[in-house]
């Protein structure tokens, strides 16, 4: 086997090829991505039985367990999700900016690909497929390291997909899976800061920690979504128990479910007690403060542990705030800048919610559930960056790129006596 | 004295109320900045006294001496830098992109600060005015850690900048200066990953292996620029003549000038011994390959070491390339990602070149020297960055922003089902 080294070397090279196909090359490359994931269903759902009997022999369960499995009817899927991944409009060689500057240059500003991408992920094998389209679309080389668990999904959704590739004339290293999955081999990966341009750790809190510590390549995190719900006085009640209801029930173990709730004293008597009772009916376990339980009285008391969770799960922590500024502060203080909700039909209120929370995706009477790249518009996503730096919030396409330089002149000089 | 950690949490506090300044109030109080530094112009300038002592003392001379050295033009062209930033388009609340989604949700893509930002840089005191100008007009707080050399000279900046803040309601620890220069409290600063947005390197090549090798907040390199000129089979030879006196000689000891001349075989006859002459003139020591020098025989060969090499000085390195591709190949072999730049009337050579070079700046007829922020259109620079994230190339105040996304509605929510 080759080094990792040698493995991300390869990729950088056919990066190059990739970075050079035009979109109609890269939708053709794509569609056929699919259907070779597709002829191959055979073949990925045996290595997925694998990974499923090995999980399951180590204890493993639940949604844990869920995320793991495949069927036919998710292989299309996964296949689908390349097929819209092929329509998304191409972000490389866009010009988002062109100027004449006095002296007669041209200045533009042009999207190029990052280069190499290494994906950190764990337990979903869709993911291989996922990253390695969007990475592709935006012309860039992938390096995909999934967890062990899904390693025998992984390596035969990526033969699946590396034979369109070579169907292609595009070197398969360009999608690269990392089989050495060993923890001083991903470390190594996570140091090749002249080979690999950006890694992207998407999963648990141990995960990102650990890309976070050993990286020296650029890092932008996908970390927790502590989602929170401000119910401002001015809030239209009804409006903001359906916002509760969907932000915490319509899915509760993803990173854009509500995980807390903030409530304005003044309609705490008036909404809290309707909520809760909403809440109970559909299974949510309610932790509360002192305030919230007088209203609430067999709330169990939250910790600060509770405000500082990503539950996944339908539990749900409440707080009664004074004013505004109260729950921002505790926002600021508790939130994960992933995405915050406020409902309120004070328009003043709202921009001050906005100007003083700095998370990736502030949301004015619309549900948190919302904070998705599919539903903002993104056409797809890669994840949700909660760094603030490069892209902050949900990443698609255009996000794998950046803009460079590109000037045309007739022989300018920045000092004329230089002129022969 | 503040721990380093302290004193970044105070600048992140102070640089909310910085987020929350508006232009208008922006612009002011950069100006009265310009106004506060010329008027303590007499403090300034007897602190960089006690820093040239101290640095002639211990042999600093040359290029790096006159670095440091401040007069009262020098103060007056730093307050006028000043001014200029407060004059710049404030990039913080623009809207990029807005969409309304079928279901009626608004989508805003918004920019806002990054927040704290911390600068390191080496002897030139002029970079604490300039870094702290744009950090502050893009909203953000400021940690400044300058090289030892200028100690004095930073901090009688520093203070007079200090006290517009003052009288402007800002709290000073959003212009935070760094006054224990311990390289442990360098890396102490490098790990406060919970507290600082984005570390900025400016300088040679061991702060940015250090910043690389110990930073755990976000790092955007400012490295060196080993730029290259290609003198293509089609170029106007007066045209691409300019263009090397220019980016080799009007400025040699800069990022942006020239390290490398690479010349195609067919017009290396036509174009070395010319060239070679003009350069000659003005000082210009050449180092050429095997073939280079059967034209100008009385070059030194050149070494490997010389094509990675930024001189800095008035120094060339040329070689004889068979082509275009054999152009790109050293380019991509040797550059720092910086700027090169080719000179031909071959429309379809130069789309080739873009095409395949992945600097943060290509020039096509144009000198390398106008790789700069004020002269491509930014109006004023914080460096020019040779990480392909975020911002590549020169970084204005833009480029010290992020966009968000702000999203409005009146109550929509992903799953109808889970409304009341």
């Amino acid at each position: 086997m080759n080094t990792i080294r040698e493995q991300a070397l390869a990729c950088r090279d056919a990066a190059q090829v990739v970075a050079a196909l035009d979109s109609t090359a890269k939708r053709a490359l794509l569609r056929d991505m699919a259907a070779a994931l597709e002829a191959q269903t055979a073949a990925v759902l045996d290595a997925n039985t694998r990974d499923m009997a090995d999980a399951e022999a180590k204890g493993m369960q639940g949604a844990m367990l869920d995320r793991l499995r495949l069927d036919e009817a998710r292989v299309v899927s996964i296949a689908n999700a390349l097929r819209e991944v092929a329509e998304l409009a191409d972000p490389v060689g866009v010009v988002t900016r062109r100027e004449t500057r006095p002296n007669g240059l041209s200045v533009e500003r042009v999207r190029i690909p990052l280069g190499v991408i290494a994906m950190i992920y764990e337990a979903r094998p869709n993911v291989t497929a996922d990253a390695a389209a969007l990475c592709l679309m935006a012309g860039n080389g992938v390096i995909l390291r999934g967890g062990s668990e899904a390693i025998h999904s992984n390596t035969a959704i990526a033969a699946a997909l590396k034979s369109a590739l070579q169907a292609h004339g595009v070197p398969v290293a360009a999608l690269s899976l990392v089989e050495d999955l060993r923890r001083e081999t991903m470390v190594e990966l996570l140091q090749l800061s002249d080979i690999v341009d950006l890694a992207i750790p998407r999963g648990g809190e141990g995960l990102i920690r650990f890309v976070a510590e050993h990286a020296r390549v650029p890092v932008i995190k996908h970390y927790k979504g502590v989602c929170h719900l401000y119910v401002d006085r001015a809030a239209d009640l009804d409006l903001a128990l359906n916002l509760l209801i969907d932000g915490k029930t319509s899915r509760p173990g993803v990173c854009n479910a509500l995980e807390t709730l903030l409530v304005h004293r003044d309609v705490a008597e008036a909404f809290l007690p309707q909520a809760a009772q909403a809440l109970r009916e559909r299974g949510v376990e309610l932790r509360g403060d002192e305030r919230s339980r007088t209203l609430i009285p067999d709330m169990q008391a939250t910790s600060d542990d509770d405000y500082a969770a990503e539950f996944l799960d339908l539990i749900l922590a409440v707080r009664v705030v004074d004013n505004l500024d109260d729950a921002i502060a505790h926002i600021r203080r508790y939130g994960s800048d992933h995405t915050e909700v406020i409902a309120t039909a004070d328009e003043s209120a709202a921009q001050r919610f906005v100007q003083a929370i700095r998370s990736a995706v502030v949301m004015i009477n619309a549900s948190s559930r919302f904070s998705d790249g599919g539903e903002l518009g993104l056409g797809a996503e890669i994840g949700i960056s909660t760094t603030r730096l490069h892209a902050y919030g949900p990443m698609g396409a255009e996000a794998l790129t950046v803009e460079r330089f590109v000037v045309r002149g007739e022989g300018q000089v920045r000092h004329p006596q230089s002129r022969v």
